[in-house]
């Protein structure tokens, strides 16, 4: 039997509404309007598309967008002002510096100048240590995206068996934690693992983070499991450019219980999670009752 | 076979003895005595205990020891001036504050009042964030003690099977941490596993922090596998007291390749990772060479 397909573009929308309809309220209610201010040094081609994305996704959720557009030789002492300007100002409840940051900038002192209840992407280190220690913290996008999908799918989380493969600071390490702190066994896999395949196999669900294209076959897929995959791996296949995860979907699909495909699955969530840490950063400085089921 | 005895009490000596060699240099060769400070609030009989062995301990290594002892009433508002001023003494290079506090007293708050580079006992959510991160931190002695035990008896771990019993933010978190950050398969099991025998009997490394006597029998650990016993348990049998561990000694001890024995295993590795931490923080406050081996 194939897999249920989880659609991440549809419940990113579901998220996107979510999060319009409370600052439809925020500026009703109370006369604010969450804004998010995002930094972009230099003229990565990528940032920019995601940059030019985020902003314009912020406007239609009825927040204030804010572009800081700055040279690729910006100086260090420079975009610290800029993040301090940020930080100071009373209209922007989100921050977000967008990486990679050309090589003359040092990203974690960059990230963590950011003030902590601004860091919508939940790289600071405060934040880091406020998710380790199963404390409200600002969460990471794309793992905060994973979770959402999967509470949805199951509801409760307890108890399962979840293997996230990668350990990345930006998505394996926090999806790790998410997936504790809703009372998972979770196991964390990477590239020194021995025997990977083994390990794959005995997880109800599976998360994949690696950035290897197609590297889980189906057969290392428990029948019935999640997968979600976070892979998004450009590659040229009969002479076209196409994007696949890091699950080799066609024979994953026909194992699982439930499947992201990509694109489709997880992308969609990352910007609709980045809104939705900005409303509830917003709320937050405002001393104001946070939307539910917009953050862990 | 019975296994081989990992021999905390001995070795806990031996990093003593490498600390008190670095606080001997340290003296000669910079003028500079590290300095530990110890904050206790009220009279638990148990952290009194606790206090005045760490003093000793400190003193014998050669550095100073500086005790504040606070009545069990003090105001949240004093002991964060005494912190304070313990974040602004140049002669203090590590500040403890002994838990658990008085109720009335927040002990998320007093913890992240302690300038990181001064929390020797490593439960500042930067320091928690730093460890998330595999950047330089402070880390907290107990899991630390734990892992000096593991690459002795072991050399490199990476690719090893590690389950993790129990989540605290005091062991069970950062001990996964580490020996993710060593390239273990890391595994973190707790209440809510469904199959714990199962989890256990798949590792090569198994570290129990759960506070429950003899919750693991002999016949969960596979043959030939690392027993790490963190548990500290006071029973009665026989009418008489006793302490056990997590583990049930008796009959792991016929699986394990080694083991830790309670008393005289993990618990004496934690004041000397104190210590350990301490000639580490004051080094780094100095901008010197750090202690090889000393720490993560």
């Amino acid at each position: 039997m194939a897999a249920q397909i989880i659609d991440g573009k549809a419940f990113a929308a579901t998220v996107r509404e979510k999060v319009a309809g409370h600052v439809a309220r925020l500026k009703e209610e109370n006369g604010i309007t969450p804004g998010l201010a995002v930094v972009l040094v230099g003229e990565d081609p990528a940032s920019q598309v995601y940059v030019r994305s985020k902003g314009k996704q912020t406007v239609e959720a009825g927040m204030n967008s804010y572009e800081h557009k700055l040279d690729a030789d910006t100086s260090e002492e420079d975009l610290l002002a800029v993040v301090n300007q940020l930080n100071n100002d009373p209209n922007v409840h989100g921050i977000l510096v967008q990486l990679p940051l050309p090589g003359h900038l040092n990203e974690d002192l960059i990230i963590n100048s950011i003030d902590p209840a601004k860091d919508v992407d939940g790289f600071h280190i405060s934040n880091v240590g406020l998710l380790g220690t199963g404390q409200k913290s600002m969460v990471p996008c794309t793992p905060l995206g994973c979770l959402m999908m999967l509470r949805d799918h199951h509801g409760s989380l307890s108890g399962m068996d979840a293997v996230v493969i990668g350990r990345s600071n930006i998505v394996g390490k926090p999806m790790a934690q998410l997936l504790l702190g809703d009372s998972c066994t979770v196991t964390i896999a990477h590239s020194r693992t021995k025997d990977l395949p083994d390990v794959v196999r005995r997880a109800d669900i599976v998360v994949a983070a690696v950035g290897r294209p197609e590297m889980v076959p189906g057969d290392w897929i428990k029948e019935g499991a999640t997968v979600i995959d976070v892979g998004i791996n450009r590659i040229e296949r009969d002479g076209k450019n196409k994007l696949v995860g890091d699950v080799d979907y066609a024979s994953a699909v026909e194992r699982a219980g439930a499947i992201t495909p990509v694109p489709g699955g997880v992308g969609p969530m990352t910007i609709a999670c980045l809104l939705a840490n900005t409303v509830t950063a917003c709320c937050r400085a405002n001393g104001l009752a946070e939307p539910e089921g917009l953050t862990a």
